[in-house]
């Protein structure tokens, strides 16, 4: 399988997180490409006209977008539990969706002073996108104690992908101070080997 | 259940298609609410912190959200075949994402010249965006004259949704033009029960 690849793609490492966890990590060959919203990739194009990462292309030359669609194809190839077939499924279904939608808004913060010039930006723009980050960011530490210790499914590593993005881009947003309980689980989580695999890198 | 409804939401439609697909409609009791990236529902954001449309609340009171989430639910509770279980799977996923970032970037597309303030609007912007949905439509305009006559699932219900969220909101972006065959399917499918019952209104 390949797939299309940036260091600093969270959606990215939230598809190597799994692939990690299913042992199937060697059996993916990483394709680095550039891409952002203003610049595309001509190879990674050709895949997914989206030319958004990531993309995985198949053994059988298919290819697969966006990370949901990823991470359950790679929890199929590997029999894995990362979504839960009984009740636990619409919970982990749920917080994927959660965690994605703090990256989401995060990317939009991202892009808004990264790419668009300065005169453009308008500051209640960014303060709505994090409004949002923050109040799924709440959700996530009321939950966080009810969690088994050992919780692992696809809600919980696209939580830890959201984690260590706003790490490398937003440190100044510190996320930890009025979330103790998450950054408590985010230090255990951290140490996987999974995780220590895939550090996202500026 | 009940869902929270925009009649203007792209993506409540698309769950509102599914729900008459699989023959569930009359057991969704509708919610209405306003809700703008800039502008929160206080009712809504109880149950999603993301603030987001659509999201679904089951018998047994839980918040089920996104669109993929809330469809998925749907096609369990129905025993429907929305999401083929076999070999149909991956492209109908992936398709469905292919539909979802045409939204995804005409929704960027409207907040951008609606909420924005003019001065504070990036025409470059608007194009990024405005070229990734007609790259997506281009694919579908390749692909669309391999489907059965039929195909019914959650690839062409996304798609369904996003054109007709071009329609009434880009009118000037004329999509049928350069993708006479996905027009000449649009037209086609556009006249089912289940479009017809579900119409955007502005």
């Amino acid at each position: 399988m390949k797939l299309y690849y940036s260091s600093t793609s969270p959606y990215v490492r939230k598809c190597l997180i799994a692939a990690h966890e299913l042992g199937l990590a060697d059996r993916i060959e990483l394709a680095p490409v550039v891409t952002m919203p203003t610049a595309h990739s001509p190879e990674l194009m050709r895949d997914n006209p989206l030319c958004k990462l990531p993309t995985l292309v198949t053994d059988e030359g298919q290819a697969l977008y966006d990370s949901r669609v990823v991470c359950e194809y790679l929890n199929d190839q590997g029999g894995g539990a990362l979504i839960p077939a009984g009740g636990g499924k619409w919970a982990a279904l749920v917080d994927q969706s959660l965690a994605d939608g703090i990256l989401d808004a995060a990317l939009l913060m991202r892009y808004e002073v990264v790419l668009r010039p300065a005169e453009r930006q308008w500051p209640a723009w960014r303060e709505t996108q994090e409004e949002k980050a923050c109040s799924a960011l709440g959700q996530f530490e009321r939950a966080v104690g009810g969690w088994p210790a050992d919780r692992l499914d696809i809600g919980v590593i696209a939580l830890a992908s959201a984690l260590s993005y706003l790490d490398l881009r937003f440190p100044d947003l510190d996320w930890r101070g009025p979330h103790p309980g998450l950054a408590a689980w985010f230090a255990d989580f951290d140490q996987r080997p999974s995780m220590r695999a895939t550090v996202l890198k500026a």
